[in-house]
């Protein structure tokens, strides 16, 4: 049971009375974009960047978003203030609308739905042993855009389970792309790389890229070269900075986590 | 306003009162499959084709679907009856269910939609004249199965209806595929051709397939074969078949609707 609000197209209704209309272009075409991002304590942090994300997915999409930056922080704000979880999460999803033929995006308006629940990290072993990742040939459509489609990795989530694999890397054509909810990164020689294209820019990844002191080289690169790494690590909102040790059945490096990763690592949770 | 009922999970619920809560996984994460069709004086032809695609892509991405093709029958025939319009479509949608963490399928069942509304056709020029194909390099994800991604096609609906094209061609690397919502077929020295893997099999394909007296050689085949063919044409279960002359800048043949095309529009339209 839930007795949290969820913001709904303009009103604060009970999460568990939050629907959409089965005409909703979602749930026909799988047509919209969302965000997901922490509050700690009341605080989201790296609101700011989150917001510019959902605005730049929806624009991506032909989205019409009539809400500007202000307000939607207002709105998350509210419902964080509304509910007074302390740990919680807050997903934004802003989809095509009712559709008048199922297949075009409603001139009545999109669907705004801001959900927040209560989040605890459950932090498993990868974090202290480092975790694998299983790879997959797979290029995201739209890859700049946080679509909500996530019919691969979902369908992928039972293998993720058996293996034990803390994510799915995507690879287009053996040029590594992004895991399935995180960036990537690698290390060789005490450079840090990650790539360039066709992916989506994570929050975490852009904080990396900043750290100061920190030279990381922004460009595509091979599975080989990956594989051929000193160190590699992913990046996400829910998992921070999490070091990989196996890929597929390579071992990374000498197979323990990295003195550059563990840098970064106590960097980003500073 | 639509005052026909839906089947929804077990119960048949007033369309204008038809809702999945947002965490319902084909609005979290886009992971749900449909099949549609059309109801002519009450009768829905090729149901047993239709329920035996929308049985086999629930498979496909690993949905269960506890109802046999014999009860999903009856739930169809009884929603038309109930209903009672005389001409009207059918979409069933099953979705992965109210998730627990927003990202499994739900271990408390999928979400069953039936969906039945006023549908008439409408006949653009296109069928008297030969409709264009606009081009685009995409390869849809579990081909097989009719997902409800459609995010490509929706994003392009605008330059659909500005080039006034009936439909957009997915191409894998030149290699035809299919359209957005039809599937192809070519012509070539009185031979006919259609693509044979990463596909959706569609039923008014398989019809054709099985047409007496025509040889229908099912192989894939290069965007420049398709350019140089004599007649191409497009099916589905609305469009049924469709002519196509051009294809983005390039005339088919002389043009005109062919001969080959017209014998097996008649042929399935008797």
């Amino acid at each position: 049971m839930n007795n949290n609000f969820t913001y709904l197209n303009g009103e604060f209704v009970p999460f568990e009375q939050s629907f959409l209309s089965v005409s909703d272009l979602s749930i026909q075409r799988g047509y919209a974009i969302f965000d997901f991002f922490l509050v700690r304590e009341g605080i989201p942090p790296f609101l700011s960047d989150h917001l510019d994300r959902f605005i730049r997915s929806a624009a991506l999409l032909n989205l019409d978003l009539p809400y500007t930056k202000a307000v939607l922080s207002e709105v998350v704000r509210s419902l964080i203030a509304k509910n007074g979880i302390r740990n919680s999460s807050i997903k934004m999803i802003l989809t095509g609308g009712v559709s008048p033929d199922d297949f075009t995006i409603a001139t009545t308006g999109t669907t705004l739905v801001v959900i927040n629940k209560p989040f605890e990290l459950i932090l498993p072993d990868w974090w202290k042993n480092g975790g694998s990742l299983i790879s997959c040939n797979y290029q995201r459509e739209f890859p700049e855009a946080k679509t909500i489609n996530y019919i691969r990795s979902v369908r992928w989530s039972q293998r993720l389970q058996e293996t034990k694999a803390a994510e799915i890397l995507y690879l287009d054509r053996n040029w590594v792309r992004e895991c399935s909810r995180s960036n990537i990164f690698c290390v060789k020689d005490q450079i840090v790389y990650t790539p360039k294209s066709n992916i989506l820019a994570g929050v975490t990844r852009k904080r990396i890229l900043q750290l100061p002191g920190l030279e990381v080289r922004m460009m595509n690169f091979k599975l080989k070269d990956l594989l051929a790494a000193d160190e590699v690590f992913i990046t996400s909102t829910t998992k921070g900075v999490l070091p990989i040790v196996k890929i597929d059945d390579t071992t990374i490096g000498n197979g323990k986590i990295g003195s550059v990763t563990k840098a970064i690592r106590e960097a980003i949770l500073s």
